[in-house]
């Protein structure tokens, strides 16, 4: 078990998102994320891949959450494109009790065929077995600007 | 299948390192690498876990390799310890056969809690099914100064 707060994410989770920027048209995805933790350690290993809907293989990431204090999460992403991310987060709970943690993007490395990515921004919040997500994204030239938003259920603890 | 020279490294990789620093103890572990190709992508997922020999986990991180060219490797890893680093390798063949890949490192991301860690050097070297690498890393005050050794035998393919 993770301690504190992650305990909220712990799991598998899958369910449906979109997608927008100003340089891609819409799109939609299917999602299986999952919050895993790590033996011995106070830190949860995080997966991530998106498939369309005929299954064909989108999106996918890896990092680990690690909490600091309380209220404190710091994460770190590693993304195939060649793109890292490192953030700190705060979280707490909203007054319907769901619990939530927002990002704020520390620093964005990249290998030297990335795209240019400068920022991210990442809001998670949980409610039961209920999460949903947002991301916005600074890249390619663009100001930060929301990218996708998911919302996927609980499927296994 | 991953495409070009990253087949050499796909698989499941087991075996014993080892690892010393000038402000630690030296120290033993064993270990578990696996290179694994991302569905339609010319991209290597990659995951290392170590233990003690009594198997108590220690080490672990995540990342991802994908191929520039026909001798160029680019490579992001992220840690729980809150680290994140991006690299640039070359790869190629040496006189006896081996197949091996130097990576420079580009950027390292730390959140605020993470140790200070600079930078990261990391080679790997594979000649059939047997893969060595080392890893040096300037961090905590220390400049560059080799850090880890292992070699690993190739169980899976």
């Amino acid at each position: 078990m993770a301690e504190g707060p992650l305990t909220h994410l712990e799991g598998t989770w899958q369910g449906t998102g979109r997608g927008s920027y100003p340089t891609i048209e819409p799109f939609t995805y299917d999602e299986t994320v999952t919050f895993t933790a790590l033996p011995g350690k106070p830190v949860l290993a995080y997966t991530q891949r998106t498939t369309s809907a005929g299954g064909t293989p989108m999106h996918t990431e890896v990092g680990y959450l690690r909490p600091v204090g309380t209220q404190g999460v710091e994460l770190v992403v590693a993304q195939p494109t060649g793109v890292t991310e490192t953030h700190d987060g705060v979280a707490g709970y909203e007054p319907d009790g769901a619990w939530a943690v927002t990002f704020t993007s520390l620093q964005v490395g990249l290998t030297p065929n990335a795209k240019e990515v400068v920022s991210v921004r990442r809001a998670l919040r949980v409610r039961g077995d209920t999460l949903t997500y947002e991301l916005s994204m600074a890249a390619v030239g663009q100001p930060l600007t929301p990218h996708l938003w998911a919302t996927l259920q609980r499927i296994k603890d």
